[in-house]
C-alpha cells in the first residue's frame, strides 16, 4: 500500500487558488503570461480569472486547440511572442489547458532564456491525472510523438476539479484510462475504484485524483529522468502510442487514453503468457477495460503498426520492450519481446478471445 | 587563490582521446553522431578521427559555419536528421566545433527525446575557455542572442589544444578575451599571465587553459542555474552583447571575445566610479585590453545600443544591471546602474580617456 501522499507543489481545489495568490504576492514577477487554447480560454480561464486577483495582470497567449499545436512551429511562435513582449527571466508562464497546452507550454518555459518559472493548470482529466504532473514536457516532431522535449519542474501544479464540469464524455474516459493504468501499475484496488466511476456521475472524486497522483509521484520521485522505475508509467503506452499514431491518420482518430486502454488490454494478455499473471485476475480487468474502451471497427494492420512500434523511445536498437505485470498492481519494465508475440496477443485481444 | 582544479568530466590533450575510447567501450551506444561545420570537419574531425578507433562508426551531421547556424531552423533540421536516422535514447552526440556547434549541438542533445548523452569537443579557444564548459546550451532567436536554450550537462568536455594550431589570429584573440575575463573576475594574476601570451607564440599553454577552466568551474559549481554567483561570468557581457549585436549589422562585425573585451574596458571604468576600484589597478588592466582589443572606427550610437542593453537577460524589468569589480580578481554581480552612467563611461573609454 502506498503511503499517504506528500503533495509537494500540487495544490487541489480552493487551496490551489489560495496558493497561487499568496505565492504571486511573495514574488516580484516582471510580467505574467497565461497560455490557453481557444476552448480553455473560454470555458476555463475566463471562469477562473476572477477567483485569483493576481490573474488580472496576466497577458493571454492563445494557441489553436488540438494535437497539431504540439509542434516546433508553435514552439517558435511562443518564443517570439515572449521575446516581443519583453519577457525576461523573472516572467511567469501559467499553462491553462489539456496535455497539449501543458506539454507545449512547459517546453516553452523550460527553454525560453534557459528556463523561466511556470505553473501547470491542467483542465482535462487526462492532464490532471497524468500529463501535467511529473516534469515531462514535449512536442511532436514529424510523426513521432514527444520526440522533442525536456524534463522541467513547474513551480506548482494546480488541480481544479471544477474544470472537469465542461468536459465531454470521450475526454473524460480518455483521462480515466491513465488513472486505470496507475492502478494496474501500482495498486489493484485503485484500478477497481476508478473503474467503478462512470461518466454519468459527472465528477471524478477528489480522493481518487489525489491517490492516482500519489501513485504516479511515488514512481517519479524514485527516478525523475526515467532511467529505471519510471519506465513503469509507460504501461500500455508502447502499443498505445502506435495505435494512436495509426488511427490519427484515419477517419476514426483515437484519443490518447482510449489508445492506452487498448494497449493495457494487450499488456494484460502478454502478462499472462510471458510473466505468469494469473489469467482470472487478468480476465476481470480486461473485461472492465473492454466495456468502456472498445476496439475500432477498422483494424490496424500489423505491417502499419510495427514501424511505429520500432520508433518508440523505450526501444534500444531494434528490439521491442514493454512494461508487463507479474501481478495486478505490480509492474515490471524492460521486458523484451519478439514482435510476433505482440502481434499474436493484439489479434487475440482484438478478436475478443478469453485469456 | 583558487584550489587546484578538480576536473570532473573535463579531459585534456591525449588523456581526452584515451577517455573517449574507454568510455565508449564501457557503454553500448546504439548509434554515434558527430556534429561539425564544414571547417571543423575538414580541419579538426578528419585529423582527430584516426586517433580514436571508436569514431570510425560515427555518422557525421554537417551545419554551415557561422553564427547563423545557431537558429531554430538548424535545431529543427537536426531533430529531423536524428529522427530519420533512428536515433534513440541510447545514441550519442559528439559536438566538434566552436561555440556555435557546441551551443547548438548541446541544445539538440538536451531536447531530442528529452535528452540523450553528448560530449563537447571545442575546437576554438573561445569554446575551450568558455562556451563548451558550464552546461549552458542555446540558440539565438530573432535578434536576441541565446534567447532560447537549456542547462544540460555533457558526459564530458574534451580539450585538445592541437585543434588551436589552425586557428586564425582574430579567433585566437577572441577566445583569449574570455580567459582575461576569468582573471579579472576571480584571479588578477591569471589576467596578467594570460595577457602576456600573444598569438606569435602560436600556442596557449595548457596550464593556463586548465586554470581558466578551474576559475570558471568554481563559479559554476556554486550556482549551476545562474541564480546568484554565476552571474559574475557575465562580466563584460552586458555591454559586450549589445556591441556584438550592433556591429553584426555593420560591415565591421566584432567577434564575441573582442566585444566582451570592449565591455570589460567599460566595466573597469564603471568599477572605478561606482565601486571604488583603485584607478591605478584599473588603468593598467585597461591599457593591456586596449592594446589588443581596439574600438571599431565606426562608433555605435547610444540610441542604437540602449534598446539592445534593455533586452539583456540579466535585466529585471527596465533597469540595467552589470557585473563590476571592487578589486581586480573580485566580481560583484547585480549592480544596478542608471543608463546615463553606462553611456558616459562608454564614451570616455572609447575616446581613450585615462581613469
Amino acid at each position: 500500500m502506498i503511503q499517504p501522499p506528500e503533495f509537494k507543489n500540487i495544490y487541489f481545489a480552493q487551496a490551489a487558488d489560495v496558493w497561487l495568490q499568496e505565492w504571486a504576492d511573495s514574488q516580484s514577477f516582471s510580467q505574467v503570461f497565461v497560455l490557453c487554447d481557444q476552448h480553455t480560454y473560454r470555458h476555463c480561464f475566463q471562469a477562473w480569472r476572477p477567483n485569483v486577483p493576481f490573474l488580472a495582470r496576466a497577458q493571454v497567449l492563445l494557441i489553436p486547440p488540438g494535437e497539431a499545436s504540439k509542434s516546433s512551429h508553435q514552439l517558435r511562435l511562443l518564443w517570439s511572442a515572449l521575446s516581443q513582449a519583453g519577457a525576461d527571466r523573472h516572467s511567469l508562464l501559467i499553462n491553462v489547458g489539456g496535455g497539449v497546452t501543458t506539454d507545449l507550454g512547459g517546453l516553452v518555459a523550460a527553454t525560453y532564456m534557459r528556463g523561466i518559472p511556470f505553473v501547470q493548470v491542467p483542465t482535462s482529466l487526462l492532464a490532471m491525472a497524468d500529463a501535467a504532473v511529473g516534469g515531462k514536457t514535449g512536442i511532436n516532431h514529424g510523426e513521432a510523438k514527444n520526440r522533442v522535449g525536456a524534463f522541467a519542474t513547474p513551480a506548482a501544479v494546480l488541480i481544479r476539479p471544477s474544470f472537469l464540469e465542461t468536459l465531454p464524455p470521450a475526454e473524460w474516459y480518455s483521462g480515466r484510462a491513465e488513472m486505470l493504468k496507475h492502478g494496474l501499475m501500482a495498486d489493484a484496488a485503485h484500478f477497481h475504484a476508478v473503474a467503478a466511476v462512470d461518466f454519468e456521475q459527472r465528477r471524478m472524486p477528489l480522493e481518487l485524483l489525489r491517490h492516482t497522483l500519489a501513485l504516479k509521484q511515488a514512481v517519479v520521485a524514485q527516478d525523475p529522468r526515467e532511467q529505471g522505475p519510471r519506465k513503469k508509467l509507460n504501461l500500455g503506452h508502447t502499443l498505445g502510442h502506435a495505435l494512436e499514431s495509426f488511427y490519427a491518420r484515419t477517419e476514426q482518430p483515437l484519443r490518447h487514453g482510449h489508445a492506452v486502454a487498448l494497449g493495457l488490454q494487450v499488456a494484460l494478455a502478454l502478462s499472462v503468457t510471458h510473466l505468469g499473471l494469473p489469467p482470472e485476475e487478468a480476465q476481470e480487468a480486461l473485461q472492465r477495460l473492454r466495456a468502456d474502451y472498445p476496439w475500432p471497427a477498422l483494424p490496424a494492420p500489423w505491417a502499419a503498426l510495427e514501424p511505429l512500434l520500432r520508433g518508440d523511445k523505450k526501444n534500444k536498437g531494434t528490439e521491442i520492450r514493454m512494461v508487463l505485470l507479474p501481478h495486478l498492481g505490480e509492474a515490471q519494465p524492460d521486458i523484451s519481446l519478439p514482435a510476433s508475440a505482440l502481434q499474436t496477443a493484439l489479434e487475440q485481444v482484438r478478436a475478443g478471445h478469453a485469456l
